[in-house]
């Protein structure tokens, strides 16, 4: 069977995978970028830009493994858009331009659905409204044998850990204090039971964690 | 002037210092030994109980800058013991026994007052009301020239921190959900903002993270 991989999901000290006050010009409210410093000097998001260069070390060793065996990822509608409630203006195609990094099916957890979006270089948006495992079944089906990714957000992530769907996460601890937004961690007691986890930092003060099921 | 310094204090990845339910026979709370499993390996921790052994990986190199050149600790009632309100007794002198591992001056902090306490050892605790600033300037006196370290437990540091009256500090982060208890984090947004962090992860999981004033 598939994986569920999570990959390159950053959290604050305090727990927070994104800020408060999601806008169309702050996809991460008033974290700003602040959680993903670690991600744009790597290589690996270089590529996803379709620019040369960039670092080589552990952040990308980690970045890189977003991609590869990965045949469809599982959102949440927060991670696609800012908008809230039923859909005022289907014009909304996500964060990510014409053509999107997933280059695969990617299916939108949301209580509004709307048509399936084609979007160049292979995405295609789905959206539905499924529990996790229902959501997991129709990734799966559609990624052909291929590992299904949980792209956040935190809420998203949460309820796949809770309802243990999760086989590998990757998540990027950075040094920085939110205070507000919202948490990864809540309600996941003793998540440490179900993983093995491993820790390694980088000299960008990022610490990569890996959870492992056991 | 002498630094004010925090050593070996651990948290969880949701940013619990201390677990829910603290008492007699669980100082942490429902955290139980978990947040502190990192330490007792440790040559330090070997050396603090007089025994032999124990390991000398970066696990002890951080531990073992607990005491060298501290004069004094400042520590929060909750740290000193599980009562609460006035007190009912004072027979209660701390959790560590005739010899406490301090061996310095140790200013607790309490809205209510007790005579102090002289232990074996050097170690002698002072009750006093206070503010983290007050408190800071007894214990600074009482150091005679050498550094005061904040003992805990996550809401003195916390205040202290808010107060930015901390020089070093480091915080071992434990692999671990706690759900419940004490954090540490709370209302200190931006607070990597005021020092330069450093983090390094040990085979044992945990990554030590120093904080210093920039």
């Amino acid at each position: 069977m598939s994986s569920v991989r999570v990959h390159n999901f950053s959290v604050s000290l305090d727990g927070f995978g994104t800020g408060d006050g999601q806008g169309l010009e702050a996809p991460f409210g008033h974290a700003g970028t602040r959680l993903h410093e670690w991600f744009f000097p790597t290589r690996s998001f270089h590529v996803m830009q379709g620019e040369p260069g960039g670092s080589t070390g552990v952040d990308d060793a980690f970045a890189s493994n977003w991609g590869p065996g990965i045949g469809a990822e599982i959102m949440g509608r927060n991670k696609f858009g800012p908008q809230r409630g039923p859909w005022a203006d289907e014009q909304w195609k996500g964060w990510w331009g014409d053509d999107p990094p997933f280059h695969t099916p990617v299916f939108i957890l949301t209580h509004h659905l709307r048509p399936t979006i084609e979007m160049k270089g292979g995405t295609t948006f789905h959206f539905i409204d499924a529990s996790p495992a229902e959501a997991l079944e129709a990734a799966r089906e559609a990624a052909g044998g291929l590992d299904v990714r949980i792209g956040g957000g935190p809420s998203t992530i949460r309820q796949f850990l809770a309802a243990d769907l999760i086989d590998h996460m990757h998540i990027a601890i950075v040094p920085i204090v939110l205070a507000r937004g919202e948490r990864l961690w809540d309600a996941l007691q003793e998540l440490e039971e179900r993983f093995n986890v491993e820790a390694v930092s980088s000299p960008s003060g990022v610490t990569h964690l890996t959870f492992t099921r056991r």
